[in-house]
């Protein structure tokens, strides 16, 4: 029996959208690929609130993480550290040769403005690297606010992990001067995963065309230059385009404004129920992600026997993040497709297992 | 109207396969996701025949040849040259900042043995790539004899892209001492785009372990540690994955010597065909392309005119690589799920239009 996904990415994904990605096949350099490419950025962009680049690379999001790093780290990079996965971008920036340092603070808190302030005016950096929703905790950090901090320090490109929240949460690419912000589709796009769709300033554009040791695969320049003949340097992740240009038209046709203030209901009903059922969360108050909800596993209950029993109702959640966390915290996943409607289904059957 | 495609990839993909890809969606942590995992790569093994490493990257061919060069170049790399998909390669390299030079031959022509003989009795290399089938002008070069070449220089790394033949030509892999040989979904396994294909011999993973700089998304040892637990470093194409189970199943069905003789067979019928038109090989004699035939246009047709014409009919043929081939040859793609009596029923268009 299938499960429906609850955890942080993949999540589930609708039967209109899997049906959208086994379109025929088509050549990725034909006038139907074009066609196809040439709709669909400009619906993400859209989307990401921004005129400047929009590209999709073949390549889960820490590809492109990667990429990212290569492409606009020149000297020495800040890498804000609270969780898993931004600790995996110092881990990616030091695989790839660059002098890294981290801006740590504890696993649960979020990276402030202030902190971001006081590194970056060492004057040491050219690149900072921001996890925006740390999919491991389940905190969300303050975008508005170090993006505020950011504008103080032109020469810093900043690059955004916001994986487990684009298309999930408001992000304002163009107005926050965002140098480089990422996603894979299998999170809060909610489709299946192998495509990543990031943005690329015309600022960090001219940076990346002055930094040696790119490579080939995530090379910002020949993204541009394919991108002017509404192609994609190799060949793409077709399917996943096909599954991206429905998932965008649903996503318009829902209205933004009307998507995140679902998200934002769901989280805050997902919220309300972990403390109404005595739990704490995981995240410091008012960095609790929109996407996600870590709870902390206050009642010491049996993880895993509770994904046992949510097994026999055809749903999964996800236990803690790595061993660090598992069993202390449990996750549950509200982006993408998911409704409220839904969101109270999982919720009950968890009651029926606490009251069991 | 969908266009079915025989162009030398992405190639049509049978109904089946669409359909295996639209499973519903598993976690990439999950004991599901293992399953299926740990069902596919025995089935990929059995087909490129080979007791070493079998992997699965989510992204484009490119990236895993970038890839192989990151994990296997120390010193200095020798690229064969003899055409725009080995001339990457070299690009490839020199962008990863790697010491690269170029075993270059006319476009058309083959790299023999002898060639890779005495360039590498030079002693200067640790590496060598070598495109086993130039997909831009349909060379196939000899694997055998090349594989016995490299025998005699055990420190050299064997790399080779295997793009569009893998799994249309029998590619033995551990017999023939292959240190990497990767290639796309997207050609003769008959799928969409998105997932490479990728092998690394022990010798070739104990090196690799050496090699600073890999970076992290085609890092071989990351690859390695995920497999041991069933999964990939990364959320892998999971969607392609199910595809790639389904496929594997089919070709072990069809049988292998069988499927190999079928691609023999369509392109032998796809020569006889040109020469018996009045049109020329483009490739060397002796080292055509088992899965695509480049036919020179030495009748002068309008190959534009063509492809208009064979889109009445629902199919499209590939013209000639680039700028330098455009128009002087065409070409037509015989692998795959495609069969002989639906490369008869193109040629009979394409003589339709002769006949006009």
């Amino acid at each position: 029996m299938h499960k429906r996904l609850f955890i942080p990415g993949p999540v589930e994904v609708s039967k209109d959208v899997l049906e959208a990605m086994a379109t025929p096949m088509i050549g990725h350099r034909s006038p139907e690929f074009s066609e196809l490419y040439n709709r669909v950025i400009p619906k993400v962009k859209k989307i990401l609130y921004t005129d400047q680049h929009v590209f999709l690379a073949s390549s889960s999001a820490t590809g492109m993480m990667e990429g990212s790093i290569r492409n606009l780290v020149k000297g020495r990079v800040l890498v804000a550290c609270n969780g898993a996965f931004s600790d995996r971008w110092h881990e990616i920036a030091v695989n790839c040769g660059k002098e890294a340092d981290q801006l740590k603070v504890d696993w649960g808190r979020a990276i402030t403005a202030d902190m971001v302030d006081e590194a970056l005016s060492t004057g040491k950096y050219d690149a900072f690297t921001f996890t925006h929703n740390e999919t491991s905790t389940g905190v969300m950090s303050p975008l508005e606010e170090v993006a505020e901090v950011l504008k103080k320090y032109p020469d810093v490109s900043f690059l955004i992990d916001a994986v487990s929240c684009m298309a999930g949460v408001k992000i304002e690419v163009d107005r926050l001067g965002i140098d480089c912000v990422l996603a894979g589709t299998q999170k809060a796009w909610g489709m299946p995963p192998g495509l990543t769709v990031f943005t690329v300033s015309e600022k960090a554009m001219e940076k990346a065309k002055t930094v040696e040791g790119k490579g080939s695969y995530f090379n910002f320049e020949l993204f541009l230059k394919y991108h002017e003949k509404g192609q994609t340097p190799n060949t793409p992740a077709i399917s996943l385009i096909f599954a991206l240009d429905h998932q965008c038209d649903k996503m318009l046709a829902e209205g933004l404004d009307r998507r995140f203030a679902r998200h934002l209901e769901m989280a805050a009903r997902c919220r309300a129920w972990a403390k109404e059922r005595g739990f704490k969360l995981f995240a410091e108050e008012n960095y609790e992600s929109v996407t996600l909800t870590c709870v902390e596993n206050t009642r010491g209950i049996d993880v895993n026997a509770l994904n046992d029993f949510l097994a026999t109702k055809g749903v999964v959640i996800s236990n803690g993040y790595g061993k660090r966390l598992k069993g202390k915290t449990f996750r549950i996943a509200h982006m993408g497709d998911c409704t409220l409607g839904e969101l109270e289904e999982v919720l009950g059957y968890i009651d029926e297992f606490l009251n069991k």
